[in-house]
């Protein structure tokens, strides 16, 4: 069976999926979004491009964003970045503050919330947060080779008037000693980050340059790749994040939004969308979707 | 470079290693052995044999065990094992007793000790401990396909008179009603698993049936050898199974003997120890080594 | 209104309760208790015993005893006992394994059950458990000024088939170093401390030398006694301790049987008894009786 | 020996002492103070003053002042405040936000920060902060029979600048709901009534009040006063709680400004100040001299 089928094969049975799991309410502007919506796109190592259902809505990436804070930050200050935020799994939910108190105010991984605004914060390094938002869009827009790429400032505004979560955990940071900058600013660049609308082809193209193939634009060494890959494997899905190593067997970032990047090495990479969320707080049909695909095409890294 | 090669570079460069870790000493037996030994043995899917070092030397494989009950249980049980054990990285020491109470009794994974002992518990599940303990050494002498493999009487005594912690743990999982069999007798099953002995050469050829390649045994589906790669990787290093996927990129287990053992998925399988351990509990030389080997060959699955 | 017609009023409420909470049942010989009962009984500082309901229905004191074996422990150790148990409250269940790992294995006190192992541990050291559930037993006598009181053998095994938690407690800090005695040991011991069985006059006469009034019998300096009473103000009813002293405001100590000795300094002794436990763990007819009385008599502590 | 004496006897000693422990450094204004200073006052319910040392040397009341905005919320809210924040000891230090993430963001109690920013935001309910410290500041000097009590700006700045913690532990609180005023304001309304400076002739007639002795003004009813006097036995010296129970026996609470005010039910007021810490943070001169006055006098309410 060839891609495009197994793309049209998966996006029939998620139309058909009775149980889409509940659309993330706590961001306002989220608990807007229909639920009865999945897209999937998928763009091969040789430039093919496969399509099915909403793949060209556009939708907010939420926490997908730390991937690439996380390449630009990992860029710019290369192995230095590890002495303020760690690499192992967390264990625990992803906003939760009691790892922190445990480590002095050093998040364990890059991708909880504590740890990803460690990265913002690390970028930002006393630039206006006007200025970090705009490397942000030029970085990702370059990735997607793709302009129309934005910030929802109706969601960035929601995100700030709900966000005392995340200023809890900037403001213990800080407390440690372990920000740059006031943590307001820190703050309101992550709302801002979070806020990034694309739909899945334009995610999908951007995350071609984390598969290493030799089509994809190289945008970092492949040590880097690898090592981002590595930690969207074991802590890209929060609390779930070995589900779904064990179910897909892919290195992907959820975001709360219902959206996931899944990096196929060499191969290929994928963004696959669906609002409704499991448990765990990752989208439920676009884990199952990337488990068929993963089990359809053998794609899994591990074996 | 050829793969024959680039093995005795590694030996060579860590038998010149100054900072080799310290040897694990609470299990009294374990803290007399040497910590100046450095083995290391892969073998291809082609069915070449490389080696290194002290590769021929047998050593306590402790935690490495847990693979072997796992591919037992899991091919036993199939996936009514996951609802008496998860999948998700603790974020914690390998013997924390903390998740266990929040978590009712079930442990998170199945190569921290809780986990491990709920494994050995499904097998054993009213059998007597010696003729588990037999079907254990069948299954790894298989794998191996070498009879000489033994468990070392003195070390499990070792572990017996010094066990309190797991026994903590089991008492405390049959206090949440999660033990089909007698702490004592899950316990008791479970020290000597930690106290066969293999040498290099032995567990390279083991963990061939891991690797998925067509040369190698078939003693599970491709489907569970997926899986058990996909748990080594998110949780196979204890609290620093992220470090372990970040700086190597394959699945691996350590045990705290100082061996690890680690997948290439359809590529090669490969044993290395050495038994000064880092802060984290895995050898310290062992991990380096692999970091090297992977870099050489470019073996990481992470692109 | 004097003190008979007092306690005869509460017992009166008392037996028209409706609400009376949930009998323990992890324990099945305390399953099996009538939840109807209810019994009171106070002796004053001259001598004068005043009583109500059930108050010569023997009932499995538990957790009380604990009072018993520290003030045993105190007078044969000293301050040197604090080297093995803290003195702070735990914020935690009774039976909490949590703080022991992130404090070493240290109790937090003598009163939540790891801290109540110590105090046995450090009685029994070396003796035979025979020998020291004999010490006990003679303990308590004396301090009750009556022989006719026993451990139920039935209970104290009910517990020993069901203690998994208690050991699993022993194990962890014997793992730690911290016992003394074979875990085995100082859990049987400790099972059958827990199943005395004595009635609210017994028991309120038993804690005649915590009240310091001259008419007590002298078995504690009064340093000594001070210090037990404050442990109970501020430990004493588990994760409710705070409510007690709140509501209540006298030194007191409650057990899962369903009993609670109360201490009025200089002036009574209290034991109160109902087997229907609170959300906390603690007596709901107990604690709202005390409520009544220390409200009505003005016998707070605290103003 | 009469009072007098035994008062003088304690300030002797105690500027002899050797060890006085650390100054709080955490607010730069507070680590500023002079370590050498040692105050003590008593007020009895007859009326009579005793000092001794540096009694008429203002310093910061810090946390003290949390006892002062407790009895205004409970005199205005009564019981209802209690669905806002408990009453349990919280076995952990006392900025820490562990407790807030597993119970839902409701304080333990309300001498922990978390529970004291509680209290704050139900007194400022809509109001001006200026308007609340000034209700503050009336009912304290009322309440000390002295109008020269006054808030020390530059503390309050200091603490503003250096607040992240609690501005994180209101943030959270907010997350969850908890709070009805925006943080900033019941964060800055804090950081101002922690900058209340008063000496310890003032502090200990501001505490009469929670005497209960008739000679003392009367502002909350008796069973509002031995509520607030069981919260300082059980909560008033963070994770010291039980060893100040242990060790003095009577009702107080401490402020890291060295200061610690101390409740003799019906007899006497007492405050005691010396500006170094303990390792709990509680005045280490302060603690021991209250050690001493309580053995002297006999007046632990522990018999």
């Amino acid at each position: 069976m060839d891609l495009g089928a197994i793309v049209a094969e998966i996006g029939a049975e998620m139309a058909a999926a009775e149980d889409r799991g509940r659309v993330a309410d706590y961001i306002p502007e989220l608990g807007r979004v229909d639920c009865n919506q999945f897209g999937m796109a998928i763009v091969t190592a040789e430039g093919e491009t496969h399509q099915t259902g909403d793949a060209l809505t556009p939708f907010s990436i939420q926490s997908v964003s730390k991937v690439f804070t996380l390449a630009i930050a990992l860029g710019r200050l290369g192995e230095s970045l590890w002495r303020r935020v760690g690499v192992e799994p967390s264990g625990l939910a992803f906003n939760s503050i009691l790892q922190l108190e445990t480590e002095s105010g050093i998040p364990r991984n890059p991708f909880i919330n504590a740890g990803a605004l460690i990265v913002t914060d690390s970028i930002l390094a006393g630039h206006a947060p006007r200025e970090t938002l705009g490397e942000l869009l030029r970085f990702v827009r370059m990735s997607a080779n793709d302009d129309d790429i934005h910030i929802n400032e109706n969601v960035a505004k929601s995100e700030e008037e709900t966000g005392h979560l995340n200023r809890s955990l900037a403001h213990f940071m800080a407390s440690h000693g372990r920000l740059l900058n006031a943590p307001e600013l820190t703050c309101g660049t992550y709302f801002h980050q979070c806020a990034i609308e694309m739909n899945c082809v334009q995610l999908a193209n951007a995350a071609r340059f984390l598969t290493g193939a030799k089509s994809a634009p190289r945008l970092l060494s492949r040590q880097k790749i690898r090592r981002i890959n590595a930690l969207m494997m074991t802590c890209g899905h929060y609390d779930g994040s070995g589900e779904f190593a064990f179910r897909v067997g892919l290195p992907g970032k959820s975001g709360v939004g219902g959206g996931i990047m899944v990096v196929v090495p060499n191969k290929a990479s994928v963004a696959v969308w669906s609002p409704g969320l499991n448990a765990r707080g990752n989208s439920q049909l676009g884990t199952l979707a990337m488990e068929r695909l993963a089990r359809t095409t053998g794609w899994s890294i591990f074996g």
